[in-house]
């Protein structure tokens, strides 16, 4: 059974008892996340998300660069007035403590740079990507604060509150980065 | 109280009863999920994903074509092998029906054109957004269809099970796009 076959037999349980039928368009909450697409993160989970409140952005790393069209659409249209950015790591990264352990709980965008994603694309599939920017990072913090300075700096983002966290992945907490 | 302090609030309670701090990096279910990132829709909670079973990848009408950077990380260092999409729909507008709850209810990537989003930011914000291409559609079934053509010819995607659904906002139902 392909995985899409068990999604299809789980949303049938899920609609079978669904009651949010009559949820507007426009989050409720008025905020928008922006979050790794990591398996490890369930953000309506970790964050107390109901169907209806958030617009929820992910992608590799929870990068703003790759979210700017979904964030000015959110703002634009959808009236969305705050901004929340969800990193993730491992505590060793953020005790700048590296062992083993670390290499399987860290963020994936912390195990490579441009240069080793794209040597691996040209030996398995015989193609050039030098066109994308992966976007990895070396640093979990500065990438939020880079995130939130991009979000700052760009003049088609409104000036709305914006807070950057990094998501523990070994507790499950949030914590906050200034 | 900003909705990121409620946040940090929601994840205390979330993090004191966490028990999957073991989890590995690479996802469990070996799948990709991209979809939209519309409030009302919850992946995890509507598919059955768990922490630690599939990568979510969410934009803006979950277009394909803005998740590439990720699928590709997803796919060449995290082992994924088969892709779900999921768009999102009312009713109404499967069946062609026009109403005033459409309006609420649809997708709101079928709500405006890359005319009408350039036309406000360059009157509220007096900004030139030209050079974004918001991706909106006209029809949502040819949305998931073009999303997974568009997968099946990129060189820079590995040849793995697709399919794709809409999500009906009343009744919690995935619908299968053939």
């Amino acid at each position: 059974m392909s995985v899409a076959q068990e999604f299809e037999a789980a949303n049938a349980k899920y609609a079978a008892s669904f009651t949010k039928g009559d949820l507007q368009l426009p989050p409720q909450r008025k905020v928008a996340v922006v979050a790794c697409m990591d398996a490890r993160l369930d953000p309506a989970r970790a964050l107390g998300l109901e169907e209806g409140d958030a617009h929820v952005i992910r992608n590799a790393g929870g990068r703003v660069h790759d979210a700017l069209r979904s964030i000015i659409i959110s703002q634009q249209l959808l009236g969305t007035r705050e901004i929340v950015i969800v990193h993730h790591v491992s505590i060793p990264v953020l005790a700048n403590v590296a062992s083993a352990k670390t290499f399987q709980t860290n963020c994936g965008m912390l195990t490579f740079t441009d240069d080793v994603i794209r040597g691996k694309i040209q030996q398995d599939l015989h193609q050039n990507a030098d066109h994308i920017a992966f976007l990895p990072f070396g640093d979990l913090r500065q990438s939020v604060r880079d995130d939130i300075k991009l979000l700052k700096d760009s003049p088609l983002v409104l000036d709305v509150p914006v807070t950057g966290y990094v998501y523990e992945v070994e507790n499950g907490r949030i914590v906050k980065i200034e």
